[in-house]
């Protein structure tokens, strides 16, 4: 058996994907949190889907809202870090925001739950969710500043706030996922060239591929 | 006092928009299952914030599901009814896909309570809201009929699944307000309009808004 790490001892044998305690707790709470709810799932259940003690979760977790906490913060890390740098990067803006896109709906597609159905709980509005508000919000606006670039070297003219949509449509994929119960099939490759066409751009989206692909092999 | 209708006298002064006893419910449920969690709210919870007894409540309807389900059917009728009409109507495709787009969005823009924010509820996928996943689903297909007619027309060839994007595009409207508390000013022109450039649409947006116009005059 695997060392349990600190807390009492496990009820029985590991059965959760993660390495850690801490790892498995978080992928019990995800299932639960999207299959059941969020307001509908205690502690103690997540304990029980781990095979653990309630005493020994809290060891990890203080409370229900800190498991949320790090399960949210980990849909926007890697992200956010790539808009960071894409924003840095020299290169042509719509090869940016495609390379952005296209990571960050990778993931939303296959991550093991669809913890992005949690964004719209009443809950995140709280003080307790702050943190992770403006870090989702940094991500939105790195998403609007690429676009501008790709809006500036357009003819088009498109209308008022139409920078904030490649955000949005990158995030329809949690929609789907709720909808369909499966990851949409032609996301991967639907959603980057759509939050270029939403901007008015129109060009050759084969070339803008290739140098996405050749960026994200060089930030990730 | 306006007469209270069906079950026992109310305890007060009618206090919410609506002309029935029904419509003062669904309002306050509105209310409370978008800003408190549909899980965290109770019948009685709703009740009170009518000024009703929970008995009078449960003349109207037997089950919480019964207030959702009524509440979530509102939401999908009128865009539903006019897509089916669009659907009919001859015409240009993209004056016909910014229609519905404008009136849904117009719709999700407007409306008092952001209900759309419960579409991701794990409750829904019981059998119980079958029926609105039907309606909704019908829907989403009446969207994705109108998009496949303006690629026809059209000379780009755009990423497989791009039919079922200006449908998820009007539904962003959701998250915008959710995240910004309000509804999202630009959305209206905006929307429409992105509904039609994700399917590499590229013309007079002008002419596309004056036929739509005259279409909703007719249609609606």
């Amino acid at each position: 058996m695997v060392n349990p790490g600190p807390g009492r001892p496990r009820l029985e044998q590991r059965r959760r994907p993660g390495t850690t305690p801490r790892a498995e707790i978080l992928d019990a709470a995800a299932e639960l949190f999207t299959n059941n709810g969020y307001a509908n799932t205690s502690t103690r259940r997540v304990a029980d889907a781990v095979g653990i003690r309630q005493a020994s979760l809290y060891h990890h977790f203080a409370t229900k809202d800190d498991i949320l906490d790090a399960l949210l913060a980990d849909t926007v890390a890697e992200p956010l870090a790539l808009s960071a740098e894409l924003l840095k990067e020299a290169g042509d803006a719509d090869a940016r925001l495609y390379a952005l896109a296209s990571f960050d709906t990778a993931q939303l597609c296959s991550s093991r739950w669809n913890l992005g159905a949690l964004y719209l709980l009443p809950e995140l509005r709280t003080e307790r969710f702050e943190s992770f508000r403006v870090r989702r919000d940094e991500l939105r606006a790195n998403y609007a500043s690429l676009a501008r670039r790709v809006l500036a070297q357009g003819q088009v003219s498109v209308a008022a706030g139409v920078e904030y949509l490649p955000f949005r449509l990158v995030e329809t994929v949690i929609n789907m996922r709720s909808d369909d119960g499966a990851s949409p099939e032609h996301a991967p490759r639907l959603i980057p060239e759509a939050a270029l066409r939403v901007l008015g751009w129109s060009g050759d989206i084969a070339a803008v591929q290739t140098a996405a692909r050749r960026l994200s092999d060089r930030t990730y």
